[in-house]
């Protein structure tokens, strides 16, 4: 595959981090760790320059010769730097706060990703201007001395609240402050310790969305899916994949901005692009990362090339692997040190044990503290629904978890039959109108009974046709995989919605005060080549239920099963009413209707 | 979660085997080398009794402290055992070919399985007697003693071709004899190494198939998916997860055997149970290996939880992870030496690079050699189809692979719209009579259109109800997904199949020449409760094609996207007549039917 050796740079500056901002730092090996975990898969030798020789990275890497022994220094030693580069044919960063300049002069091997893109993106302003110069979507800035005059401009150009920005070595929301009121300025230039800065247009955005993009040597991206990250006291808590929205063209559109945002960079591997999603769908890229990301760790178990083997496989010059997820849902959730002590991480580990789909990762790491990154725990499912279900048993075992946030982010499982929608949905049940609730009743019937979430409302075509454009053009896109819809008479419910969605769509023929439904039933079934609608009996609900539960059976293998069982207890008790006829006599044999 | 030590016994009696088969062994630390990584994730402490200080598993796990430091040496080592116990709170082996009764006197930790449970499979008569004394299937078998005359009475008894087996150190096939003939016998014992025999009757099965087992240390067990597994040259060469088959209890019906027979063994654990399948759907166990098995890797990539990590929970009494396959369709390819060079394995895992859902698994085996396991290549799809595509890449890039092996497991993809069946097909296209096919020959176009593998067939409810009920049966579990079925007049063909299939059947109402289609379209849409069948409108083959996509595509995400864009086009094609009709006037439009 390949003979050459990696060397990468350990977590740089940590040390003088922690000075800056007097807080732990919560960097610490985990990236070179999985990098080093994903290298031995593929025999691919790894040297790791890092302070301490039981780093987290240098654990799960015994080298096999003293050749390639891992080097115990920090990355300000010049010396170090030249013992490493001459040992290997490949140098990377897991972090980009490293000293560029020092970086440009390892002589005898290939850096990836280049000295100057890692310049460029230590800096933040330098990165907004190369952005902006490259047409990507950044929000407005200035720059700024540390000077009480200039934040004043700024903020008289800019409007408040203003984000002031340190423009260097700033981590999990270390080194910005939001400045709300004019009086703050002289908090704010103490609080981001007289440091270099700019000044950045305040975002009001709804969501924070991210997107990793592989890059080759030879130019080539690659975008993963794209997925939602929460973050709480500025650090990512939270990353759901794949982002589900109302908007069915945002994740294009998404990996396009990231895609071509990283084609402006020199360099190969793998880069992480957080961005700001608008209330209008509008996008701004608010930073970019040279390495892999905490919001692209989900990937391992999800993805059918993690972000750590096309790392390597972009700097080594290899063919890149798919980015494609190969699981319907996934979320990772940060394990983060509460106190010095571990029983909290421990706490929360052995519930993790407990939820299907869920694997732990731990990094190794021999000393909690508030706020360090300790490990993660990914979870996947069939559904976004089965996802939460996993989710919410984790949430609610954080110690600091509030109830409103289990409640945003992973919503109690709906009792089954309680009449309600549930907040992640995998068949939508509409009707023309609430008089053709007692037929489309057992659809959601057969729902609650194979334990399918959906969700049940009123979608008129002929009354509230901008409703039907919307429920039909944002269903996709929201996770719905299965529309069931009924209507009577000049039935256009479900042929209308079949036009507007890729989904499968059932209709149910509503019998009428005329004609038997079979005007509905021709309006329903007499689609148009090219628009299918998959129709049922009239009046039967029950069928629509089943029809939905069999089409999720093609995502869900285990409701071939239950759909299986379904049918042996039909069978079981039309063989019982056999039975009753030979007991009681025809004569006598009362039929229920 | 668990601050116990694990210890591993690596490698033992490697160079006995040498000695006694004189052929080159092909275990060596793979096992314990998945074991360290999955150990990792969760912290947990390992120390390694091993040959060599750069064995296989001791590469992915330096120790952090000297406390728990690998230790070199073998197992024969007596000291060495004591001194491994004394660090460890719990015992396991990566190999079962090791000295129990040593085991059982490794003090003060526990020993996971059990070595009673260890002794009693090492020997293959007294598993087999153990086994057939519990209720487990097993074939016939006799106890032989190395002379011509047992052997002769033995063959008079069981039949020829006889299995000659080793009772202990078998590995790989390395212990049997195939005896075809009774001028054999001296050849046999020859090639046996004049070791403790038995011989068993030879089982005429049709395929290989295996099941994982893991049990906790409270005797709870799970089984993970039933595996097809193909070997060459006795190795394991190829696995397939999930097991496609003609029969729907199999899967149920496999796991339960070997959930049974783990049952009746001691000790915690995962467990391979290899069973051999007979024609008429009969089950026999092989054997049982106590310990992770190479039919397990592809739970790496395609389970919630690996062996490996269940391996460990099982054994430290922590909660048990779900066996639930992740993916629709999952291969593993071993890695095997052909000679002494690196070569071949550097080109196949170069061709394994391009592949997407190909993960490549290097053991770190410092040396090659003919019929050594270098490593392994999991493959994961979305279906079967894509599958047998992304794998055919491989086996096509195995110097030794012949063509017709290549045919077998992974056919070549069928050209799109090339009037054939594909040989793993999502969507089975059948009609009651060829004079459907008109009709029906636009759903096929779709598919084409869509990429989707599909069968196309002739099945008549009427005229031939067996092979209704035989389509109908094993349709989900040969891997279709969704059912399109045409007829006409009394159109029972979609209703009854529906009737036996958990799939969803869509039906499509051919128009006779009489009643306009509407006898059909009534026979197949008015199904009972219970049974629904997705009707579409009257001879539109296309519809069901394009609702069978809409279906597929809610296991399948990329065809929503395909769809999306096949509406777009759609809205053109009409949008171009529009302009037409502008620029020629409507009196001299020529509508085109």
């Amino acid at each position: 595959m390949t003979d050459k050796v990696v060397g990468v740079l350990g977590e740089i500056f940590t040390d003088l981090l922690r000075w800056i901002f007097k807080k732990s730092y919560s960097g610490g090996g985990q990236l070179g760790r999985m990098l080093a975990a994903a290298a031995s898969l593929l025999n691919i030798k790894i040297v790791i320059l890092d302070v301490g020789e039981h780093a987290p990275a240098k654990q799960v890497l015994a080298p096999t010769s003293t050749q390639y022994a891992h080097i115990d220094g920090s990355f300000t030693d010049q010396a170090r730097i030249r013992e490493l580069a001459a040992k290997v044919d490949v140098l990377t960063v897991e972090i980009e706060h490293v000293d560029a300049n020092a970086l440009a002069q390892a002589d005898g091997c290939e850096i990836h990703p280049s000295p100057g893109t890692i310049k460029l993106i230590q800096d933040k302003l330098a990165q907004k201007q190369h952005l902006q110069s490259r047409g990507c979507p950044v929000s407005d800035y200035i720059a700024v001395d540390s000077t009480v005059e200039s934040i004043h401009a700024a903020a008289k150009k800019l409007g408040l609240p203003l984000m002031l920005k340190s423009r260097t070595l700033a981590y999990d929301g270390r080194g910005n402050f939001v400045l709300r009121d004019f009086d703050e300025v002289p908090t704010a230039l103490a609080a981001l310790g007289n440091r270099p800065l700019y000044a950045e247009k305040w975002v009001p955005f709804t969501h924070e969305i991210a997107v990793m993009v592989v890059r080759s040597t030879s130019g080539e991206v690659r975008a993963y899916p794209v997925v939602e990250t929460v973050h709480k006291e500025n650090v990512c808590h939270l990353v759901f994949a794949p982002l589900r929205t109302r908007d069915a063209t945002l994740s294009r559109r998404a990996q396009a901005v990231a895609e071509d945002a990283i084609k402006t960079f020199e360099g190969a591997g793998v880069f992480g692009v957080e961005m700001f999603l608008m209330d209008d769908g509008g996008l701004y890229i608010n930073e970019i990362a040279p390495r892999p990301h905490n919001s692209g760790h989900y990937t391992i178990e999800a993805c059918e090339t993690s972000q750590y083997e096309n790392h390597l496989r972009a700097i080594l010059s290899l063919p890149l692997g798919s980015t494609a997820l190969k699981v319907p849902s996934c979320a990772m959730l940060n394990i983060i040190g509460l106190s010095s002590s571990m029983d909290e991480v421990t706490d929360l580990t052995n519930v993790a044990l407990t939820v299907p789909g869920a694997s732990v990762h731990l990094y190794g790491k021999s000393e909690c503290r508030k706020g360090r990154k300790m490990g993660h725990i990914t979870v996947v499912a069939e559904s976004d629904a089965a996802l939460r279900t996993r989710l919410r048993v984790l949430l609610e075992a954080l110690p600091s978890s509030p109830i409103t946030e289990t409640d945003l982010y992973a919503p109690a499982p709906q009792t089954p039959g309680s009449g309600f929608a549930s907040a992640h949905p995998l068949v939508g049940v509409i009707m023309g109108s609430d008089s053709d609730l007692p037929v489309m009743l057992p659809a959601a019937r057969i729902l609650d009974q194979f334990q399918i979430p959906y969700e049940l409302t009123i979608v008129s075509a002929h009354r509230t046709p901008d409703r039907l454009v919307e429920y039909a053009r944002s269903a996709s896109s929201r996770g719905l995989r299965t529309i069931i819809a009924g209507a009577g008479g000049a039935a256009h419910l479900p042929g209308m919605v079949a036009a507007m969605t890729a989904l499968p769509v059932i209709g149910v023929p509503v019998k009428g005060s005329t004609l038997d439904g079979v005007d509905s039933l021709h309006s329903i079934v007499q689609m148009p080549r090219g628009i299918p609608v998959a129709t049922v009996a009239i009046n039967n609900g029950t069928n629509a239920g089943l029809l939905a539960v069999r089409i999720l059976a093609a995502g869900i293998p285990r409701l071939v099963e239950a759909m299986d069982t379904y049918l042996k207890n039909l069978e079981g008790e039309v063989l019982g009413k056999v039975e009753k006829l030979k007991e009681v006599g025809w004569e006598s044999y009362s039929v229920k209707k």
